[in-house]
């Protein structure tokens, strides 16, 4: 086959604001409030600069607090379905330490900082990175209410198989303040999702041959595209 | 804080050797045979690259048979955790289109072909990528088993969630093919993810306090390093 054509690499690239962000930050986080509150502040930046969804990690050494990687949702930045704020700082946090294992004998206890639960890619991308610890405003269907986000199919014992596997699970960590930074784009930030939550129920409903749910958030308007990846 | 040694970008570049095996490829591929015979013959030679672990995966245009993207695991290669072969695949392929959804409107039909059925973290890969159809050569524990690799929780419902958000799902193309392959890698290729499995294992046992299993490749020697995340 010609292979000239054939894609060779792929890439993402930060945002110049997330590190104008940085700058004005204190160079260690001691607690998880502050930690979350970086998180938010990010978070509810992000769809405003068109780079992707309400969503971003960080990525810190647990004890000492110092900030290893920050990302947001460059779904839309980077034209990558896969670039999710958790992948985004995994990523970046093992270019930074020129490795795949976050947790990789005699390094530092490092821990996954997000606004809400890992979607399905993302917890399995969390399982894999190394990290220890992962620390959530929140869990659950509500962002999924709020947003009409699809987070994807998960299993109930979500968070126990995390701790099975030697990952400690901290939720409701500044929540109400995660909740309310989602409710603030509705419906303009996030019909985008509700367009896919409405496919994702329309097929559902076809599969099991009873009647789609109402469509969540029908009022026109909106600045992200009708997409299923840039919910992250 | 100081934010001179903040890492701002991540990347994958493929091997060339990836493309020495494509240039031999005819310039479409018909059946689902032909597409899993590529994926077989690149999981293949993979480890022996030192590239990551015994997994690729193509994106093809379902109809004409193009490829459209190919992918390896490079976890090791990259440094990156989430460098599974699928993510790389559903990366290049976006990247050739130039946008995140594969199955924007009025684009063609497109497929992701992968040797075994997705870990955790590329479940959600392949639900967010915009691919209609996923073919595996198979599914269930057994690759875990030959392995000792660690796929991660998935739900028991695992193809009924692909169906009802309209993808496609085919199992058992060339499956024999597929195991055959990664048995020969035992126990030099697969140690490593014996490593892993045992020390999930460790974890799951401590947690439920209970025995851990018995470790599954005890032979020593091995060519990937001990990891979780170097499977794919």
């Amino acid at each position: 086959m010609d292979i000239s054509t054939m894609p060779r690499s792929y890439g993402v690239t930060v945002p110049q604001w997330v590190f104008d962000e940085l700058r004005a930050t204190p160079d260690t986080l001691s607690t998880d409030e502050e930690r979350m509150s970086l998180v938010h502040k990010l978070a509810a930046r992000n769809p405003a600069e068109g780079s992707g969804g309400p969503f971003a990690a960080l990525v810190v050494d647990t004890a000492t607090g110092e900030i290893v990687s920050a990302g947001v949702n460059l779904v839309l930045a980077s034209g990558l379905s896969a670039a999710h704020a958790e992948i985004v700082a995994l990523s970046l946090a093992q270019t930074r330490i020129g490795g795949w294992d976050l947790g990789a004998t005699g390094a530092p206890d490092r821990e996954l900082v997000v606004n809400w639960r890992p979607c399905a890619q993302c917890y399995g991308a969390a399982l894999w990175s190394g990290v220890k610890r992962l620390v959530v405003a929140g869990a659950g269907p509500e962002l999924e209410q709020l947003t009409g986000f699809d987070e994807g199919p998960m299993r109930e014992d979500w968070a126990e198989q995390f701790h099975g596997r030697g990952i400690e699970v901290v939720s409701d960590v500044l929540r109400e303040q995660g909740t309310r930074g989602v409710r603030r784009l509705r419906p303009d930030g996030c019909r985008a999702g509700a367009h896919r939550l409405q496919r994702a129920r329309h097929h559902l409903a076809e599969a099991r041959s009873v009647t789609p749910a109402p469509r969540p958030h029908p009022t026109p308007g909106t600045s992200l595209p009708p997409t299923r990846a840039a919910r992250r």
